[in-house]
């Protein structure tokens, strides 16, 4: 994997849990949202056998929060997302792709709703708060929009809930998949998600306090001795089997909703004015060009890297491209996200991929791996 | 200076010239604009000294252009800053803070006048292509917005002039600060502008096509094998002296320009509607309650990292904090942008620094080390 030393300056913002990730063993890194994401601490190989089996925690402080208050911040969030956010409760968070004007994808948040006139925005890596800012003034609505200090830990694997029940109280383990409560912990606010960037299961743990990352990391580690914590991350493998599509490298804004295969996250009937309702509605009624489906890549080693692997048909035309790609210990083979031509995603198409001069066989899937 | 290990996922874009940058040394980087910038290939201090007597070519891809054309073009960039726009003629830049209807300052970019109807807005570190979207889709102006395949390389020093002189021809000499004029270099158009991030002279080549990126180092690479060039970056020691801000560490957007010490970059009375007039009129109307000044720091070695310095008047009263530091070769001694509270403001003014605990007697300067 290639990496190159990043010079930590003043305009990179720390997590408030980076220190901890440093002190725990962290080592490789990204960058997200301007701020450090550490990636790797041993391997994505040992971090994935023990996410699917135990508990990790994860320094995810770079999912910022946009947050969107006043009369008119329903009106706001429903313009720039194809999906129903009417129906999204107090308490409950939406996943929901945000598209501009021509149905590019601007991002894909999870939507919180903190109160009626109230949310935030839980951002993958672009700077959502310029283009919510942008609209927000260009209409003249009645809102305020800001990024307040709140900063996500996850608590992910299939031991997170015995872990946070113990941490906070057996009442989390009643908390439905993206719904939140609020809470107090390491002497901070916090609002406690059933959530997260993995299938493992866990949950993510909003701190609205900056100053207090350290202390909340402490009080889930100690907790967790029990349960075999181990410091983690988003795992690149996990979250491939899984189909967690990754902004900026599987979706971007020249990618719509339905290219990025993210049908049921759109309400195209609904009331509210949206402002890809237009862009989308030709889409649907054509179908998309290409789609964003899974593959299972034959021939031995898939090494993560930024060279491009295209994707052929079995004549040796060019159909598209691998997003993201992997060793799968689950499959046992090399697996894939790729955006190819709609005539040939039906699962079980074979297809060629161009591994930089080795080509290979591989086999379409769906989300699901069928 | 303290680093971390990256990892090159897709999600991060290389810039077309990075693969040179490394072949020539590069060793250190930033994230800017989610593109790599290498900054540094020896010691800051060794390029500071070479640069400001030689020629240096700089990999500057990470500085991303907004093109902005249509009928409503002009309009849409006078709305965004309170610098007037409508006397930049075709062929020239202005240097131009972009601020949001609080005052607050988006990004600080040099705007390139293409064409009366078009523009390039060559930006620092955010997402400017969110904030224009955002607005022009909320203002319904018939503009497009987007980010054209445009990567800049910077030719910085003294010998700039006879190097670009020799490369593209005599007539280069004759561009005037900040205007640029169209060429084709390494069969590629390019744009070639009087400009770049030192305050040693030079030239940025904007380049069209970024497949070319390393036919383009090339060229300028062999030709200025004579003036002894060098692979360079923008240099924190050059770039103190000189005044250079840094969008996202010496202002951001809590930061107005009066405060940011951009006065001279602001034309209040402009006709054009522009969003921050009602808060800028404000500032203008009290002053500004902190402003952005030099400092030389008394006391040994100022080691740039992460952590804040606060500065402090005689009697030990938080007044501020440093934004940017480093060891000045030129004033043998520790320099620094620090913003502070008015009142403290004016060249001369005895101050404290508190660097991390040791206690610093400090001078405060003007931008022209007055």
């Amino acid at each position: 994997m290639s990496t190159l030393p990043m010079i930590l300056s003043p305009r990179l913002r720390p997590s408030p849990y980076e220190q901890r990730a440093i002190e725990h063993g962290a080592k490789l890194f990204t960058l997200y949202n301007r701020m450090t994401l550490p990636l790797v601490y041993d391997s994505y190989e040992s971090e994935y056998a023990h996410l699917v089996e135990h508990v990790q925690i994860w320094d995810v402080g770079c999912e910022r929060q946009i947050e969107i208050v006043g009369p008119d911040a329903l009106r706001l969030v429903e313009l720039i997302t194809p999906r129903d956010i009417s129906s999204c409760k107090v308490g409950q968070g939406k996943y929901a792709p945000l598209c501009d004007e021509n149905g590019g994808i601007m991002n894909d948040p999870i939507v919180l709703r903190l109160a009626e006139d109230r949310f935030w925005l839980s951002i993958a890596d672009s700077d959502i708060l310029f283009w919510v800012k942008g609209i927000a003034y260009g209409r003249g609505f009645d809102v305020r929009v800001f990024e307040p200090d709140v900063s996500p830990l996850a608590i992910q694997g299939p031991k997170a809930d015995d872990l946070v029940a113990e941490v906070v109280g057996e009442h989390t383990r009643d908390i439905r998949f993206f719904w939140f409560i609020d809470g107090t912990l390491a002497g901070a606010p916090v609002k406690i998600a059933r959530s997260g960037w993995s299938g493992q299961g866990g949950f993510e743990i909003y701190l609205e306090d900056g100053s207090k990352g350290s202390a909340l990391w402490d009080l889930f580690w100690e907790a967790g001795q029990k349960y075999n914590i181990r410091p983690g991350a988003p795992n690149l493998i996990e979250r491939i089997e899984t189909g967690l599509k990754s902004y900026g490298q599987d979706m971007t804004m020249d990618t719509n909703p339905f290219e990025a295969s993210m049908d049921r996250y759109m309400d195209l009937d609904k009331e509210a004015e949206y402002m890809c309702r237009e862009a989308l509605a030709k889409v649907a009624a054509t179908g998309p060009a290409q789609r964003l489906v899974n593959l299972k890549i034959a021939g031995g080693p898939v090494p993560p890297s930024r060279a491009e692997w295209r994707v052929r048909d079995e004549g040796g035309k060019d159909i598209g491209a691998i997003t993201s790609r992997t060793w799968s210990p689950r499959f046992g083979c090399g697996i894939a996200m790729a955006m190819i031509e709609t005539p040939y995603t039906q699962p079980g198409t074979k297809v060629r991929v161009d591994a930089e001069g080795d080509v290979r066989d591989a086999t379409v899937h769906d989300e699901k791996w069928n």
